[in-house]
């Protein structure tokens, strides 16, 4: 390893400005190229505002960049999902075991903390109003524009890191590279976000500590927590159809559609019909591509080699895992650039396929299944057992949040526990016997066998 | 309708020029613009050279088009495969029934006598040396370059159609509006051309009038007839592994591979060495992407929206395909774009989905099955069932090759056909009474139990 090399990075998001901070720790020297502005010392908003979900993943990230105590400080806590039926009936389901949850953060805040505390750094240069043209890849040279002057200027560095999001300038020029296999796949749903506002006192209107969701089968609303006091909300909703943004063509529509489906809700957003003219929809893409780099000079990370859908919360926590899991093969193999692209892209992109199908699973999931009493009961006799055998059985949705198990390999566990409780849920009279012995005891008699098979 | 409406065809290759064809009859004014040199009167060989196999769907198109008489003088019918073993060992299976055929043409000689025809018309202006640019989606302008001079212009049209392969700018502009689906998939195997030449009289070396294959499990070589009595071969090989292009780096490795593996067809392949390293090695590419058009304005067709793997022959008379199957919807709806291109886009994105499937099946048919005894056997009994029930059963292969049934259509049916060949084959005594009644029977049976089900 030579500490002298210079390294450049292709977007100052959450992904670019955490590796930033990694890589400066050996001692390189980091150029980070940002297209928006700088946003220490000003009020700024993300580029993209759906609220994250920070988990374990995320917060191991952060911990090891050193970063986790600062970001905490804003970060509200979601011990679990308040689910709101038609009439304004709510149902708690908590995420984990006591304790346990996932936090509410600013995206845009988030960001904040990572690029100040890059910021800091001697080795760091951060370079905002950039926009990256292209890469010359042969002379591993990077194109950019200044956008203040308009003055384009090519500069040449050891490594490259695409960091620069689903629409990667970086991974655009790899897709034209022999060999290269790209897909980008959007949903025929997409979203647009609405707003509860605070209290007069600055108190949150619902329950703080949760992630509401209205479900309702072929789409839903959902409700993260703000520190001031308001939740930003998420309406994941048909383009087209008879239920759809399409159909919805008049602010008469709106109202009657979101009185008659989410009434409990449309009694907390005053603001409903203007937020819902005033801000866009937007689309919801997957990406995936292969390989994630060119020989030892450029490597993506984050959206830009596997963007994926919302609806684990994930998208963010396993960018940040791209980064420890970067930094750990590193630490390993460094010295020999070419090994450590290879090796990250080779364990990472099945895990990260994994976690693609799981976030697209879950969306039906979060939908659909939430409002359903028989998977509720399901989630309870897991739950249940999982205390008792905490050694034998960790639900799915905890190894992904809760755990560092590999997404691919909670994505194998979680389909053996699938079909033991396809059978267990299978019985007659399983809403009375749920907690019994009984159910303890078929399931651990499934699990053995299981292990046998 | 309008026939004052100007429409532009990005890409005269195989599919832009057919396609000229069609509009010019409908008496549109029509520019079609090339980026290589003009064919007519000159000698020419086409881009990608590999040979191509047409079959019942392309000459449906060339017959409608009033060119397919032009160019049978130049194909060559291949009735059946030869497969070689490696002790030079020869098995015939013929595609079809008696007189059934597919036929070797040249790429080159096919685009110039169709671009020779489309030439003939008042109203189609052919424009050579032109590169595409990119699309001005929203006023319908397209870019294009004169490569000759150097003049960029923009030329606006009512209808552009992005007939320019694999690699498409017309799509690239599309990839980049919202909600655009799109995939490039890469196989692992590339391919090399290799030759036989023609006998000192010009007759051919080996049998004329089949497609000749060396099935090697992993890899194959396949070999085309040329009307100048030589045989254009393919070798079909990993890129990577102990067994592939890369390990294959001396011409000393070279030249004992192929004595070991094709020691008939190295007897019959002088300047193999040379042609081994002047050749060169070239990817193998799968394009899928939705929806085909951009509104009422722009419409993929061929590669562009759809390329495919050549293994079973399909990717030329696909592309043919989607100019009948578009003169029959415009047939019906013209007068209204919209509908046109949606209809369109909505019939054949299902039929070559089906098609690309197939012909990914195929690949490991050919190089690995063709050399098995056991399938061999089942396609005759399955010919001979066919014969003496033509009604109830046309085998997959002749489905896809000789008959108009859509794509999607012939792989469910040869889904069902697999299951019953499956339990049939799976009789120990089959090898002694494939020919007999009770096997007639047997499968009678089968056929009706799935028309029940």
């Amino acid at each position: 390893m030579n500490p002298n090399e210079k390294i450049a990075i292709a977007g100052g998001g959450l992904v670019g400005s955490l590796q930033a901070l990694f890589l400066a720790k050996h001692g390189f020297s980091v150029d980070v190229y940002e297209r928006r502005h700088d946003p220490r010392n000003s009020d700024y908003s993300g580029g993209r505002s759906i609220n994250l979900a920070l988990s374990d993943r995320g917060w191991k990230a952060l911990d090891k960049a050193g970063v986790a105590d600062d970001v905490k400080k804003e970060a509200i806590p979601m011990f679990g999902r308040m689910i709101h039926d038609q009439a304004g009936n709510l149902t708690y389901q908590p995420y984990g075991k006591d304790g346990q949850a996932i936090y509410s953060v600013s995206r845009g805040g988030l960001n904040k903390v990572l690029l100040e505390r890059a910021g800091e750094k001697e080795n760091v240069n951060l370079l905002f109003n950039h926009s990256i043209g292209t890469v010359d890849l042969e002379e591993n040279i990077l194109h950019v524009e200044d956008m203040n002057t308009g003055v384009r200027s090519q500069k040449k560095y050891d490594r490259i890191f695409g960091t620069d999001g689903a629409f990667s300038a970086i991974r655009k020029r790899l897709q034209r590279t022999d060999r290269f296999n790209y897909e980008q796949r959007y949903l025929t749903h997409g979203y647009k976000e609405l707003v509860i506002p605070a209290n007069a006192d600055g108190s949150h209107r619902i329950e703080k500590n949760a992630l509401h969701i209205w479900p309702r089968g072929e789409f839903m609303l959902i409700a993260l927590p703000n520190t001031d006091g308001s939740f930003t909300c998420t309406l994941f909703f048909p383009f087209d159809g008879q239920v759809s943004f399409n159909a919805l063509d008049t602010s008469e529509k709106v109202t009657t559609f979101f009185n008659e489906v989410f009434p409990d809700a449309v009694a907390v957003m005053p603001t409903l019909i203007q937020d819902y003219y005033e801000n866009p929809t937007s689309s919801l893409v997957m990406i995936s591509c292969e390989p994630w780099n060119y020989g030892d000079k450029v490597c993506l990370m984050g959206d830009a080699s596997h963007a994926i859908v919302p609806f684990y919360g994930q998208g963010m926590n396993s960018g940040f895992e791209d980064c420890t899991v970067f930094e750990e093969i590193f630490n390993v193999h460094h010295g020999d650039w070419n090994v450590v692209f290879n090796a990250f892209s080779k364990k990472r992109k099945p895990e990260v396929d994994a976690i693609r199908e799981l976030a697209l699973r879950n969306y039906i999931e979060m939908r659909d299944k939430t409002g359903d009493a028989m998977f509720l009961l399901q989630k309870k006799i897991e739950a249940r057992f999982s205390a008792k055998h905490p050694e034998k059985w960790i639900p799915l949705y905890s190894q992904v949040t809760f755990t560092h198990i590999p997404y691919d390999e909670a994505l194998r566990n979680g389909e053996v526990q699938d079909a033991i409780m396809k059978r267990v849920m299978n019985r007659a009279d399983i809403a009375d016997v749920w907690d019994s012995e009984e159910i303890e005891h078929a399931i651990l008699a499934e699990l053995t066998a299981e292990m046998v098979n």
